[in-house]
């Protein structure tokens, strides 16, 4: 089993990453194989229809999408800003929903796990709620169970978790996600649209 | 009195981009003196701490900000994509609400109105209901009043609105805006954070 981890954050330090690399590491222990990809570093512009139209999905996008499509599962780490999700986990989904000549809604049905994170007292909760319905639209199996980090700045010391419960947490998370996508290998009744 | 509006969408036939124009026509007639801001032309990055902490914000930010100072008021259009607001109308929200060294909170206290706009039959009504709490934590003061344009392909002809009844709603809107802006000039006990 793969699975795809992404931070909504561009920022090297994200307490976001950070979040996501010890889930992922619960998964790796769970069995998973795991892989991280970097938005910054795929560098997505902003959703513009009409490049769309005139060139196809640009190459970065169509490398995400590749991603996700070879993975059985996705973890999500995305930073509240102005009681949301980030404008650029927004942007790369709406970039990556769009079907272009391969023809495929590579969200539909993945398997999905959301954590959030911040140095606030909350954790960036908005954002889950925010994005949960994107999430349904989409078609992802996205898990009941989340993670909030709040005080993150406490939570790490430098790449470092030092919060022992949060680890905990974070890592039970990357498990139940393993967790969570057998149970949902070979659906029956599954509706095909 | 100033409104400007924009479109979180970049393609130049954007069904958005057409609506906000149609309302802010209503502005005009109303009294106010209307700009459009096109997000296209602004070319604003994606959102990344990094950046904002090396350079401090990119000068289209800092464009985009400014206008929004010397408004009154600010009629905003928005797609729904994925069942929320663009991402591209996210990610400039993030970057505006930064303080950078100006140290101004740009959106708050200012009057605003939302339009949203689609092919469907909703006409990008989750976009408005993902936008209202994103607003109200910037402080904008945002209009119940909201106009949403469904089944768009058929409201207009090219760039001609050939719907009477959207048209009226439209232009009532940007009336609406003005009327609103002047009842919120000169707030008692106006909060100071």
């Amino acid at each position: 089993m793969k699975i795809l981890g992404f931070a909504g954050s561009l920022r090297a330090g994200s307490y976001n990453k950070k979040a996501l690399r010890v889930a992922l590491q619960g998964a790796k222990e769970a069995g998973a194989e795991i892989e991280e990809i970097d938005l910054r570093e795929l560098n997505i512009p902003l959703f513009d229809a009409d490049v769309e139209e005139k060139d196809g999905l640009p190459k970065s996008v169509k490398i995400f999408k590749k991603k996700i499509e070879e993975v059985d599962a996705l973890l999500i780490a995305s930073p509240e800003y102005n009681n949301s999700m980030s404008g650029v986990l927004k942007n790369v989904i709406d970039w990556a929903s769009r079907k272009g000549e391969e023809g495929t809604k590579v969200f539909y049905n993945k398997p999905a796990a959301i954590i959030t994170a911040s140095p606030g007292r909350f954790g960036g909760l908005k954002s889950a709620i925010a994005f949960r319905p994107v999430a349904r639209t989409l078609g992802m199996q996205l898990m009941n169970e989340e993670v909030q980090v709040a005080n993150a700045g406490e939570v790490f010391d430098e790449d470092k978790i030092v919060n022992e419960r949060v680890e905990g947490q974070l890592k039970d998370l990357g498990k139940a996600l393993v967790d969570w996508t057998i149970r949902l290998k070979k659906p029956q009744n599954q509706p095909t649209s």
